[in-house]
């Protein structure tokens, strides 16, 4: 055991620039872990890696520690294959692709998070669905996968606990945009579920916690890279995150939308983000020798409805009930609607994707802090995207509310038209939805 | 009251290397010390402060806010001025030259620290004059001050109780070399004195804080801008710290070598070092016109005996007994000697100041830890200097120890003589004492 002494000289080492060794990084993560290191020096330490950076070996070290500090999965199949997207408005991919890339053969492990911050969480989404529990533990876990391909879970105290501990305290110590953190976070939490491949999907844009496309694609390189060095196959995606992901957003108003493009409809650009990664997954999980034909099989698993029914299977596994599938009006429902019109003639130039899903927060439809209660039923559904012309006094969205308050939707629907919303007189160049993707083989033996 | 929130917004800023407003300052400092913002968060600010650094005014509002977190000295006279050096190996010249000072008229209000790390403390060193108390609470303070022009205290709980608070978290979170952070804590200390002028001597080689030259340059820079900000005359020196100042390293003997100064005998380059800086505080004082007229006077109060009755008024003034000055077996003696000679013929190239002070704890003359009980008479007197030509087993420094144990002293023995000590065939060039000597005239009127 080393002493608080020696913390310091680790805390100084990278202060000043230089390279943590494996030991150092082991010792960080198991001290912090087990108590030994007090906040106040983690916080010094984590504050000098986001001035300072970290190298990829040092990233798969703090990785691997953060990994090992909790339970992990262990799988008899090697096409087990998930996804992970850095998060964003509307971005329900997860129940689409989940489905798709199970019914085509490939093993989906999915441990996802709840919301907290700008975006929607995919386990809060999943309470929509009544019945449904997202508490699998692991030998049930291990049991789903196995038979049916596919398991929907939320995170648990015994994966990763490093992590939780870790981002707690990024969380007010200003280090939670670090590329170095954010890899080690996420290829923790990822790893743990004993993966063969993974497919990122890394949003950039207003929406985005990656605004700018320069940080998406350092990201993109540094999961990459970590995933690389623990032998994992590697799909990274860099997204459009400009405007919301499909029409809708909210939480049972998501489940909605990827039921219907499940069904063979709903909106454009989720159907096409949604065939990429599926195909991707399909990919990496062996069930299709390349991108293109894992985008064919993906399509085929819609239109056939195995992807569909693949989606009935995992919610009738962990308890939900699957009547909404026809019926929608069996998810949690706002009481109200209040649409909102375009004030004049034009194009719709930007609909500002992060201020989006601040303004569902009030409206309830997400959390200010981890206690806050939300309403499910509650949300957005656009008639419009960037580049749609519209006329003065045509409807552009309708507001999914309970509120009570006729003063608090007026300003809402303020906020919406003079700064969600911008119009332009000529047509606008659409944001390119695709905005990069590579992949990568690992040479290490499975 | 700002939230939590405002304060991670506050870490962001200076996360991202902008400048922090006097308010943000204030709130920082008033924060921490009343305990509504937590170590953890404090620690990561601290951490971000080091690596981006602080403007001028950023560091002033610092200060200013450290300073008002405690007690502040109001005194009527205006020809009040302090010394404040960097610390070094065998640097005794606060006994020297704050009774030279006070006896050419300048009243003298030092407040010193308690030694930790490599080297000793002023006020441990006092505690080597028997009956000599350094707690000298706000009135007899001002009073003392009033009668004889000089005062030699120990921090109190009240003077800038901010820097205490933050300089314990700075020891464990890597963040003590910051030159604002550094700036901060010497200048609310000193100002709480309420001087108008102070004299910074700032160590620079292998046995000061601030061993390269460049950082010694940097700290003084921030200094003397600091002190202007408050309207403060400033003196910065930047002087040698290679090789320890003088021939004796110890409490009671670095007692002993003041009071040989004081009555005009001593080591050339304590006298040269002493001179300079005193003659730099009568010239602040207002008692000499130039540093030239200072250093003129500081001789004569020396040559006089003004300088060393001044001393004996304080140590009386502080109910200490003065009979050491005639008779220094009165002071704490250690009860064994160990002479080292030298190996080789040829010159001393070499005295590792560091090391030195390393040593000296090893034998009980400094502390590992605050809890450490010092050894008042135990240290080295050295019978040569860097540059001394030397023969084969000539004497080149003694030990004074209260060792038992004799296998301790033989490898202090080889300590000294292999790494400590380093010795070539041709004569080395000396180091240079006195750096740099610059002068600021505040123009705000006092």
């Amino acid at each position: 055991m080393l002493s608080p002494l020696t913390f310091s000289q680790i805390i100084n080492k990278k202060r000043d620039g230089k390279e943590l060794n494996q030991e150092e990084i082991e010792f960080i993560i198991s001290g912090y872990t087990n108590e030994s290191i007090p906040d106040y020096q983690m916080a010094a330490l984590l504050m000098a890696i986001y001035t300072k950076g970290m190298s990829t070996s040092e990233t798969a070290a703090l990785t691997k520690a953060m990994l090992y500090s909790g339970t992990t999965l262990k799988h008899n199949s090697t096409n087990v294959v998930d996804k992970h997207s850095t998060g964003g408005i509307g971005d329900k991919t997860s129940f689409i692709i989940a489905p798709i890339a199970a019914a085509a053969g490939v093993d989906v492990p999915m441990i996802a998070g709840r919301g907290l911050g700008h975006t929607g969480g995919t386990v809060d989404k999943l309470d929509s669905i009544k019945g449904m529990s997202t508490k699998v533990p692991p030998k049930r876990f291990k049991k789903q996968l196995e038979e049916i391909g596919i398991v929907l879970a939320g995170q648990t105290k015994m994966i990763a606990p490093a992590d939780r501990k870790i981002y707690a305290l990024r969380d007010v110590t200003g280090t939670i945009e670090s590329i170095p953190l954010i890899t080690a976070s996420i290829m923790s939490k990822k790893l743990a579920e004993g993966i063969n491949g993974i497919v990122f999907d890394v949003k950039t844009g207003s929406g985005a916690f990656m605004a700018k496309k320069s940080d998406a694609k350092a990201l993109a390189k540094s999961l990459k890279n970590t995933g690389l060095a623990f032998g994992k196959d590697v799909y990274t995606m860099i997204t459009d995150m400009s405007q919301p992901l499909g029409d809708k957003v909210g939480h049972s108003l998501e489940i909605i939308e990827s039921v219907e493009v499940l069904k063979g409809r709903g909106p454009k650009d989720l159907i096409e983000i949604s065939i990429d990664l599926a195909g991707a997954m399909i990919h990496l999980g062996g069930k299709a020798k390349s991108l293109e034909g894992g985008k064919k099989l993906a399509k085929k698993m819609i239109k056939s409805g195995q992807a569909l029914k693949k989606f009935e299977e995992v919610i009738k596994a962990q308890g939900g009930n699957t009547s909404f599938i026809n019926d929608y009006t069996k998810l949690p429902t706002a009481k109200f609607r209040h649409v909102i019109k375009s004030p004049k003639d034009g194009y719709i130039s930007k609909i500002e994707g992060k201020k989006t899903g601040l303004a569902c927060i009030t409206i309830g439809g997400g959390r200010n802090v981890k206690e806050d209660k939300i309403d499910l039923g509650a949300g957005f559904d656009f008639h419009c995207k960037v580049g749609s012309k519209v006329k003065k006094g045509q409807e552009i969205m309708t507001i999914h509310h309970n509120l009570k308050n006729k003063q608090q939707i007026s300003s809402l629907e303020e906020n919406f038209i003079s700064d969600i919303f911008k119009f332009s007189k000529n047509k606008p160049t659409s944001p390119v939805l695709m905005v990069e993707t590579k992949s990568y083989f690992s040479k290490i033996k499975k």
